[in-house]
């Protein structure tokens, strides 16, 4: 995908941020003018830059994960790359008002446009505001959520501290260059710039994709596990598995009812409708549609998918995922016969 | 204890934390000036207020707990409320410039403070990012410390919309009274006022109270349960506790050869000594010291101490504590045999 069309799939995220951020102000019986505000401000401070380091949290992940995205995938990760983005704004915002700037990315700054003036400030705070708005509500269930908090606090806090050297080793009005030197500057730029462009967009992306990586393969493989224990349910020998299956007699939603719905003639539909509670005759159809070839392919196919997801993994991108921890999971399971 | 002699408590818990944002930037490695503009920041513009805010935080802990706050507890609440007094700054430094105020607190606004200026923006900034490095440090190992952060999260966020539906509704130039009606007053006054300085500090202190009833009383119960098994591993009949006890023969550090130790004759202590392996002969010492007697004391005072903590519970307050959540657990292990 070429950068300008990677460019645009980014910003179309931006659009459903900015509803939801809008929505929560209606929700809150805030009034039209304040919604207007709102959005106005989002939009005037947040999209219009290169997008540099939004995009690069998306980038990031797809490198680490060594494929490209789902849909829902994407729209998860880009969120944190919007994240960064309204951090910057934030930053940028205010930073333009103690600066005494003119304009930024081709218009003038939002604190010299009419009617803002020092509004930006409380304009800015909202703009911090919504990151945590958005973290809690795409990323509150993930195991890795505190980690996120804490990342935002910790580099918010280290860019501002970058900011306070910087202004005051410069004063506008003050020219004293024997409080500079090579040391310093190098101290002011870390700070007040690198942290959040570079290592922030790069440690979300590491933290977030071995989850999700671990997430990709183990989901499908619990799921896996969940037939292999349907179909012994009706094929597994008892002294075996240890009990009599009962799905039948239970009514289940079993893998082996649904997959014989699927597939049964309307013969054989009708005596599983009449029989789902009387086991043999359910289990003669079990058998006539073949289930133990098709649980077999199933198997097969199971094993295979989940086998190059795990091959997938690059180890070399040292986040902390091992292929062999995937692979004795799956070993474990594979044809298990209790 | 008197209004003044809480106030110069609490007061004396921001000597502490004073010290620790300091030493976090010192620890950063940035120069004396930049620590001496903080530090200056942070006495300017946190403790001269009424402390009315921080100091619910304590109050209400210390009402919801029934008890006054040991030291160590005292330390820790008291850090939220000085996070709470550390928010409401963030928000005056930057209204008191919105507003174009002259004085706050008696003394002049922190942005007209010769040399500060602008600079009072990314000093408020400053001000919140404290909030977060200091419940990191206080409260990452709390179980409720993602509550935490949510709580100033979403109550920061709330500030903000209500301080900018105020400002939007009474811009400094234009008088427009079509804009004023008593429901846009409640809405402004609830977002921009009520929620950091009356439901905040509260929040805060029936986040916490409950863990810290339920851990005040858990750590002991464990404890209690843990001198049970190793009383049992003396004393219990091994038909009844299901094994013979070893703790002897493996050298543990057990209650039973430290309790022994602590009173033994030096005779006594002489064959503990030569024989903490040799199992049968220790016995005979233990036997000799008593311990039967002294285990059944402990006992009865573990109850009776822990029974009179539970007894304590105030569940008129409603904070989910109910004394027979702690009651059965007591009863479950009290005078257990095996």
């Amino acid at each position: 995908m070429d950068k300008s069309t990677r460019r645009a799939k980014f910003e179309g995220v931006w659009n459903v941020i900015h509803d939801e951020l809008l929505a929560h102000l209606k929700a809150c019986g805030m009034p039209a003018e304040a919604q207007e505000w709102y959005s106005e401000n989002l939009h005037y401070n947040v999209p219009g830059g290169k997008l540099n380091r939004g995009m690069s949290v998306v980038d990031t992940v797809e490198i680490l994960k060594g494929r490209p995205l789902t849909d829902e995938e994407y729209l998860q990760v880009a969120v944190l790359g919007w994240g960064v983005e309204l951090l910057q704004a934030f930053f940028l915002v205010t930073d333009d008002l103690m600066d005494s700037s003119i304009t930024r990315r081709g218009q003038p700054c939002w604190y010299r446009v009419p009617k803002i003036g020092l509004v930006a400030v409380n304009d800015a705070f909202m703009l911090e505001g919504a990151i945590y708005h958005l973290l809690k509500r795409h990323f509150k269930k993930e195991p890795y959520y505190v980690d996120l908090l804490e990342l935002f606090h910790e580099i918010s806090y280290q860019t501002e501290i970058g900011q306070l050297i910087d202004l005051i080793t410069a004063p506008e009005d003050v020219v004293d260059l024997s409080k500079f030197s090579l040391q310093k500057h190098s101290m002011i730029v870390v700070y007040k710039t690198a942290f959040y462009s570079f290592y922030l967009p790069v440690a979300l992306a590491m933290l977030l994709a071995p989850y999700e990586v671990a997430k990709s393969i183990l989901i499908p493989l619990g799921e896996y596990f969940q037939i292999q224990d349907d179909f012994l349910d009706f094929a597994g020998v008892p002294a075996q598995i240890g009990k009599v299956g009962t799905d039948i007699i239970d009514n289940k939603c079993s893998w082996c009812i649904n997959t014989a719905l699927s597939l049964a003639t309307p013969d054989q539909r009708k005596i599983l409708d009449e029989n789902y509670e009387a086991e043999r005759r359910v289990k003669v159809v079990f058998e006539e549609i073949g289930l133990r070839e098709i649980y077999a392919e199933y198997e097969k196919n199971s094993y295979k998918k989940l086998t190059g997801m795990i091959d997938q993994i690059d180890e070399g991108t040292s986040v902390g995922l091992k292929k062999y921890v995937f692979k004795s999971f799956l070993d474990k399971i594979h044809r298990r016969q209790k």
